[in-house]
């Protein structure tokens, strides 16, 4: 595949899943302390990773959950939180201003943390009471997030009694390298038909729903405009109808992210306005994916990271067709603001 | 002031303040039955504007209280919502279908409705508990709209015992139709150059922050797109710096909505960061108006309503000068989808 070391990926996300037995050692410690909320915190592709798992929570435990805007966070003053509170935080660097400051104020505050990130002896990692570390290069960190927080959060919510197949479904999560690795190899040629076709599009809308919407978002923001400085605009499946629809012509682009929750058939409203009122439209589904042995039931859990993983392809096809690299920035660490 | 009923626009708006002691009994009862968290329940505009009310909630409140796409809400299984939750719906109508749908689903479960709209007699005021009824034309509904949930929410945390200062609170929303009034004829001509400068602008990002958030988003979905067809990025100050700023280009149009909240830091640094990297910055600021009679620690929960009467007369003349009637749809209500 163009652009892509699979030793490393394969490296980064064994290394994710590795760390599965440490995982379930702090979630056991911080269960023990009996925790009324748990707060996710992140900035920019942090928080937007953390969505799915906010949607996930929601619809699947009793666990009050609440991801929030780091940089809003800590002047809100939430009432939701304190020292009761659990907090995961997440930023690859260990350094992003926002997510350590947020980390700062709630150790605090006396609530219990735990840090997601790349590296020890940064400042996340030195702040919170738990890091979760695995080296991850850019490209590949957002895998490697998304399965340490599958078996962290699924094994915080199996803990409260709220999803109590944890055991088979953390069993399935280590396949998933291989499977991840599968899909990308799939996708691949329709990531690059999309990059040629779409090569030159200076706008696209991108749509998701339930644990896709905060793909889209991310996507949208992280990946089209700060790393190919395209416009976007991301939206809700339900919220397109109250809108966003009006701007739909033959020639709008539209991408839309299928995953297999609760909220397809949000998806597949999208899908049949968008076969009838524009010719660019582009449809992500995960389950064009057999992700061999995986259980059914538990696909829905998958599709954010499944969708991500195709994704990146998209991104390095846009990167070669556009001859635009996914690293050059405008501002990003280029001057002071 | 151009296409403005004053005496309409009175007329609703002293509707809304009128319903105080209607809103005050309601709260009276719903308090008595011990909800344990609120949902907030709405479809495009109407879910946008309750969530500068989640936002004031979270901030003041130790009641929980979650802001959810009603469309979304039904199928995902809240495991937060059951018969101790209570519900506050709006649509103006009273016949979305997704919010009247959502309406039956809350009530099914058992859990306490209040549901806020024009008319009685229609599917939502006929659905709901408590429905709380101000006749409105679509232009006016918003303020009409957040008039009545400053009075319910402000009040629904008195009872909490977690917003002491109420009844000084709401003699001052008393006297918001004229001081709004005022805010509009004071912001009409700003308006109207913003219109004439901005006409043939194809996109605009739009910023919020904190309870101006709500605004962003649905000022650019429900008006600049759904109304004058125009591209529009809403997005969050502080989510901002990590993507959506590296489209900025010296002719790439910027409106931040400032309001006077705790977020208003983050929105000032966006505002220096506008100021240099483009041409193209309008900034909408609550504290340009006086408001008079409004104590210091009171204007912050006003950002929203300010904010969005303001709007109200860029949309006006946006209307005039770009020869597009705000009532022109491609789709909605022209088309099944």
């Amino acid at each position: 595949m163009l652009n892509f070391n699979q030793e490393k990926y394969l490296q980064v996300t064994r290394g994710a899943v590795a760390l599965r037995s440490e995982i379930e050692e702090i979630v056991e410690k911080v269960s023990q302390q009996e925790y009324k909320n748990i707060f996710l915190l992140g900035s920019g592709g942090a928080v937007a990773t953390f969505y799915p798992f906010e949607y996930m929570i929601k619809s699947t435990s009793s666990i009050p959950v609440y991801a929030e805007i780091a940089a809003e966070f800590v002047v809100m003053n939430n009432q939701q939180f304190n020292e009761k509170s659990l907090v995961i935080l997440s930023s690859l660097s260990g350094t992003t201003e926002e997510t350590v400051a947020a980390a700062k104020y709630c150790k605090e505050k006396g609530a219990t943390t735990i840090g997601i990130t790349g590296e020890y002896h940064k400042p996340l990692a030195d702040t919170v009471d738990y890091p979760i570390v695995n080296y991850a290069e850019n490209d590949f960190a957002g895998d490697s997030n998304q399965l340490i927080l599958s078996f962290l959060i699924f094994n915080l919510m199996h803990k409260k009694g709220d999803f109590p197949k944890y055991e088979a479904f953390a069993e399935q999560l280590e396949a998933l390298p291989e499977l991840l690795l599968g899909v990308k190899e799939e996708a691949d040629s329709k990531a690059c038909e999309f990059a040629e076709t779409y090569k030159d599009e200076p706008y696209h809308i991108l749509v998701g729903a339930g644990n896709t919407m905060g793909r889209a978002y991310s996507y949208a923001m992280c990946v089209l405009e700060e790393m190919q400085w395209i416009k976007t605009k991301s939206i809700h499946a339900a919220e397109f109808f109250h809108g966003t629809l009006e701007i739909v012509e033959e020639d709008t682009s539209m991408i839309l992210l299928k995953g297999e929750d609760e909220t397809r058939p949000l998806m597949e409203r999208v899908e049949r306005f968008a076969e009838k009122y524009t010719k660019k439209l582009t449809v992500f589904d995960t389950q064009d994916y057999e992700l061999k042995g995986i259980v059914p039931e538990f696909r829905k859990y998958l599709s954010p990271i499944v969708t991500s993983t195709v994704l990146q392809r998209v991104s390095v096809h846009l990167e070669e067709k556009r001859n635009h690299s996914l690293e050059t920035r405008r501002y990003y660490r280029k001057v002071a603001y």
